[in-house]
């Protein structure tokens, strides 16, 4: 290691530092904190923020970097440093005063989102969201883009995505699933959704729960499951990966795939190569291939029909006498519903990736200055009834039901569809490597999936493009063909279509 | 508000995240953090800490603070500038390469004292006990004294205090106390503490522990009571102060009163004013002041006869059927209990301050040069037998028996006895104040003490030193007197003394 490069590390471990402290703070807040500890919290993630920005837009760091780039190290510090680099240099492009008056509009927009939807107002919310449209527009063209100002955006969360394939990929998937709905809707069979609802304590589900986490791989010895109101996993640190549930006494299944989808980001955070923490070796590659990795434990296996010959059993062992008689093909049919609903958090698999494609097309069509924001709400409420047949019943279940552009967050909705995308692609591939993985699900044993899992995504870090690592991952350029097969055949199964 | 003293605030207030991030790091790891999350957790908090180092010390700051000192600020500003000069002037003090050795040799005299403890070897710790009073001795050089070395160690956790002036108090305790132990030796009468052993579920005592904090006056919507090995008190940030304590279901006087023990520390950070946050006016003034309101909710109202007219009824109702037919009498005698033990955590009030005289007047010698650490194991034992008639069984329950050596705290230990002679004092002058407060106590109305503590002590934070901050408070200057009086009037009427 020369010492340039030991230079290099030593600056990125106290970034690291300050990030595993600000990691603290942000679970803590969600999960314990008492409720007069928010005007301090808030004032220290601040501070804290703005030592971490310091050091990462340091022109040193800067210095640094570009006199590695390209001297002869190793792949592994070759990587590292590319991709610092490309860290460093986006984040110098945003000038201070736009990431200043991003900070403030957010935060006020923040405020002014939730009363606007406590109170069905959209008019409260609608001008900061039009600041923040027209800052996020700056802040595209500071960063600098080939095709068009989304673009940029998107790259924070996809790096190296681009709207127009992103485009391109989700209209196929629109003509798919559209009719798909369409039909599952006029499917009038009842679904034994009852099996799941009303009655099942909490106790259960959390041991139900950490019963499951510990047979997929989760490790609870480095890391931990603790409550909030909305579900989330991070890294702490190496050695530290926290998932968070949700339980309802009325509804098994909330809680039970809200686990299963944090674990199945909790073992990617844990399958990363902790000797390149704080590195961007160390670093999951995008949140769409972390998308990818809740989605598949969720959906491809935890929604299977072989999981659910795993599951019976421990069903039984925490609910007794709940699910005597049950058969395994009727959990199947319980949690594989199609059921179109105005609010994207209760989407199911199928209508789930059409709340995105909306969300992605008023976005981008914002950025480009073809739509107003005041224009959001009607196209909002027409574009859902041409794709999922609902109508939301007022603004605060339709255009004004996410946080998301409260915070400024333009160009992440798509990294959700890309991970439902992935997922389905590597399952794909996964099934190919190991024949009997249906009959392993079955029988509770996840360690040949996970070990595959580490193998092909976790352990690379940051070391190739998302697109890239997927490629490599299943041999297959990535497209929507596996997603639109895999639903066909699971729900042409379930459903009269 | 000057532009210079916004500065001084502005750097202050970056520390203060620092700090209050290092704080939710320590509480995590006593209390939640996964165990493997540890190597990730030092590398953490050793990297804040430097962070913090760095600002504490550095040379822009102490030009600011010079320039600030003695301008025509308001008094509280004043006082700000005052305190932190002296914390500057402390820490610049001390050569850099002397606090990396100690902190290099503290974390493997920890290592080793734990081994040395398990295996009750004491040459194990010894040699590196040796390096420490070495590295201490240098270090009290660095800082600088007037009379001798250890004065300069006290003078971190007690700012003003004097090794002579206390072990002059200290000496009239010794001689008022051994004789006292020894006649309560003497007292064959059964003391009944059965009546709190055995059979006491955890939930019970959960639920009566945060019955009597919400009496007690600890904000739990600003605060938390927590599980933790040993119990202890933390502030995260004004609004967040939170407690551990410990259940052990044979044994209800345990978390009882650590509960209430920290609940004393936590009121007093509860009640420094919270627009000085990060500022000394902000701060604790002292770990013997600190110790003073724990010792004083928790001994002087915990143990009182006319706390156990409040906590039977309590009783009755987080353990039904327990105390049917218990008198408070019985519960007085039960939870003052003086049995002479070999282990300082164990000590009832009586004993508890004659194992912190032992260790000053060690330590003072270690410092002085008088004793050499090879004789500490004997002559602990010695003393130990003279003034408690106990003698410990290996250096395991003896000198082996503390951690605080073995992180480099000397001149620590004082404030423990500190704290017990601080609440007497400052019972005592509460009592003249609030001629009503053993009836208060007993109908469980503990606000007006509270009130009275925060006006006297908690408000004030380090407006004044602490001996002056006690003698504002109660009028008197502080002593012995108040705590020997105390202590003869309880346990004279309680054993045959």
């Amino acid at each position: 290691m020369t010492e340039a490069y030991a230079r290099y590390r030593e600056r990125m471990s106290e970034i690291q530092a300050l990030n595993s402290a600000l990691s603290l703070l942000s679970w803590d807040q969600e999960t314990l904190m008492p409720p007069r500890g928010l005007a301090s919290r808030s004032t220290t993630r601040a501070a804290l923020a703005g030592l971490v920005h310091d050091r990462a837009t340091d022109p040193a760091l800067g210095a640094l970097l570009e006199g590695l780039a390209g001297t002869g190290q190793d792949a592994a510090a070759a990587a590292n440093v590319r991709e610092s680099l490309r860290d460093y240099r986006r984040a110098v492009r945003v000038p201070r005063d736009l990431v200043t008056e991003l900070a403030e509009t957010t935060t006020l927009a923040q405020q002014a989102w939730a009363e606007a939807r406590t109170r069905n107002e959209w008019p409260l919310f609608a001008p900061l969201l039009g600041r923040i449209v027209g800052l996020k527009r700056r802040e595209a063209e500071a960063l600098g883009y080939r095709d068009e100002p989304y673009d940029a955006l998107l790259d924070e969360y996809e790096p190296g995505a681009r709207a127009a394939d992103l485009a391109r990929i989700f209209a196929e998937v629109r003509t798919a699933l559209v009719p798909l709905v369409e039909a599952a809707r006029r499917d009038p069979a009842d679904r034994g959704e009852d099996l799941l609802r009303g009655g099942l304590p909490v106790a259960g589900q959390d041991a139900l729960g950490r019963h499951i986490l510990k047979d997929l791989g989760f490790d609870l010895e480095g890391g931990r499951l603790d409550l909030s109101a909305h579900p989330f996993s991070t890294q702490i640190a190496p050695g530290d990966v926290r998932l968070t549930t949700h339980y309802d006494a009325d509804d098994l299944q909330k809680s039970l795939y809200s686990t299963i989808h944090e674990a199945g980001h909790g073992m990617y955070e844990q399958g990363l190569p902790a000797d390149q923490v704080g590195l961007p070796l160390g670093e999951a590659v995008s949140l769409g291939v972390h998308e990818s990795q809740s989605r598949l434990w969720e959906n491809q296996i935890g929604r299977s029909r072989a999981f659910m010959s795993y599951l019976l059993p421990l069903l039984r062992r925490h609910f007794p006498g709940r699910f005597d008689g049950v058969a395994p093909e009727q959990l199947d049919r319980a949690v594989n519903v199609v059921r179109p609903s105005a609010i994207r958090i209760e989407a199911d698999e199928v209508t789930y990736t059409l709340h995105i494609v909306l969300r992605m097309e008023l976005e981008r069509a914002l950025l480009r200055g073809e739509i107003d924001v005041a224009d959001l709400p009607s196209l909002w409420n027409e574009r859902m009834r041409a794709d999922l047949g609902v109508v939301p019943a007022d603004d605060a279940e339709g255009v004004l039901q996410d946080i998301h552009w409260s915070f400024g967050l333009f160009g992440y909705f798509p990294t959700y569809a890309l991970g439902n995308l992935y997922a389905a692609e590597l399952h794909l591939a996964a099934k190919r490597d190991l024949p009997g993985l249906d009959d392993e699900v079955a029988r509770g044993d996840f360690l040949p999936l996970l070990t595959w899992l580490r193998e092909r995504i976790h352990r690379h870090g940051r070391e190739l493009a998302p697109r890239e690592l997927v490629h490599a991952a299943t041999g297959r350029e990535p497209g929507a063909g596996p997603y639109l097969d895999y639903l066909r055949a699971k729900f042409g199964a379930l459903y009269a279509v």
